[in-house]
């Protein structure tokens, strides 16, 4: 999905919300117990609730490898159950990968090609490891880097805070990697990862990358308030995918989960509707 | 595997290779095509050839999830057959994971839990993201996160090799990285990644963690010198991995591939032996 269908698909449903597909075996709802594949039948009754409030879905990696092989057939029906509906979607495998560049080149065509790979619009990666750990992932028609920049995590401030030099002057790691990566490809082929717990920075951020779609967790259980986060990190063509995982899969644990599920990506996409009325989008 | 263990086993073994299980399916040998499992089959008959010479072995993640399910599945069957042999190995599953607390912990499992995980000995991590992304992969008995510091590849001086300020002092961000992440874990939890492409810098390492065991990529295909890795950083309990994948795996591309990889190994294992003499280990 390119960027100008991105923003067709948050005006058609009047929504950037992504719902994080972070399925804790776990933490299923009871009545999921006993069936074959209950991840998969979770995701698909999250999916069919919230389907028509949310732009994009953001299955965590993690969530999936812990479960092995099943772990990944869960997955990979997940992806195909988004891909057959006749509502699009914006699919984000979070996965935090990078390697050196043959090593990436694999990770890429694991995530993004059709037929053989997971064939997902995006998936996120880290940048400890400099340009050719990301460079593999750009060259795919329609695909998209999510670049970690700012995370929203206490461990946030161990690393990504820092100050550093450069040519005589400072700035903090976090903007160092928005500044050089930026140079890698660009607002229609990267977006970033920047948490809404640190809301106050989006306003630094877009002085950096103004035109950049902005991928934000840590509304909701987290604690962020998507109205700051609009405030501060909107653009003219929105330029944020706002993810919510467990306030909305774990609503309520009984069998009423994805009703509830509904109501909550529901009151988010009605705040996100006006946010954008009031910036104009719609 | 503890590390009294795992210097034991370099001792017995007279070597402290690691080779890397890169095992790329478009550059197996043409006699595996048409096997059922290509990359099983092809990583079996490398551990048969390199068991005696190696004390590691270490899939790349990348290699099995570009194969989907069929990945996986290749990658339990080895780790599987590795721990089927009655020469001990230690495992690393080169991953390069790292995320928020709660997801960092289901990658944990996915990699180390004994029945339900692929219960290797040691995952590499990333460090963007800071300590909680890291602890988690801690409280594991006999388990190991390799932390990535200094990487082999170009893109490690995008910002590995950033100046940083900290308390009015200066250091690199690698630096950084090894000063502050080793107060998370120790010399008996913790490895770290460092590029034999930069062996003169392992004299600097040395000095901030003297006792941690280095996992050293870049020998053979990438250029780097053993006798140069070993002269800087090999320490009492020898605290060296080093890493061959491509020139071991890919030696020959005819039938003859496991025979000519063993003498790769062989050929490495001399060299260690030598230079754990000359330093008085064995």
């Amino acid at each position: 999905m390119n960027r100008s269908e991105l923003f067709e698909l948050i005006r058609r449903k009047k929504s950037f919300l992504c719902v994080g597909l972070d399925s804790e075996i776990a933490k299923l709802p009871a009545c999921m117990a006993g069936l074959e594949d209950p991840v998969f039948a979770f995701n698909k009754q999250i999916i069919d609730a919230t389907i028509d409030y949310a732009v994009a879905y953001k299955p965590n990696l993690a969530f999936y490898e812990t479960n092995g092989v099943k772990g990944w057939i869960s997955l990979e029906k997940t992806i195909a159950y988004l891909k057959s509906l006749n509502s699009d979607a914006f699919i984000i495998a979070d996965a935090k990968r990078g390697d050196i560049g043959n090593t990436s080149t694999q990770y890429a065509r694991a995530f993004f090609e059709p037929g053989a790979g997971l064939d997902v619009d995006a998936v996120t990666v880290a940048p400890y490891m400099g340009e050719d750990s990301v460079r593999p992932f750009l060259g795919w028609e329609g695909k998209w880097v999510v670049l970690l920049a700012l995370t929203s995590n206490k461990g946030a401030s161990d690393f990504q805070m820092l100050e550093v030099n450069e040519n005589g002057q400072t700035s903090r790691l976090f903007e160092k990697v928005l500044r050089t990566s930026a140079t890698w490809g660009d607002a229609g082929n990267m977006m970033y990862v920047v948490g809404a717990t640190q809301a106050s920075m989006l306003a630094d951020i877009r002085k950096i990358i103004p035109d950049h779609f902005l991928l934000v967790p840590g509304v909701g259980s987290q604690g962020g308030s998507l109205t700051e986060v609009a405030r501060h990190g909107m653009n003219k063509e929105c330029g944020l995918l706002v993810n919510a995982s467990r306030s909305i899969l774990f609503a309520s644990s009984g069998s009423d989960f994805a009703e509830k599920a509904a109501l909550e990506a529901q009151s988010m996409q009605r705040e996100m509707e006006e946010l954008l009325k009031n910036s104009g989008l719609l």
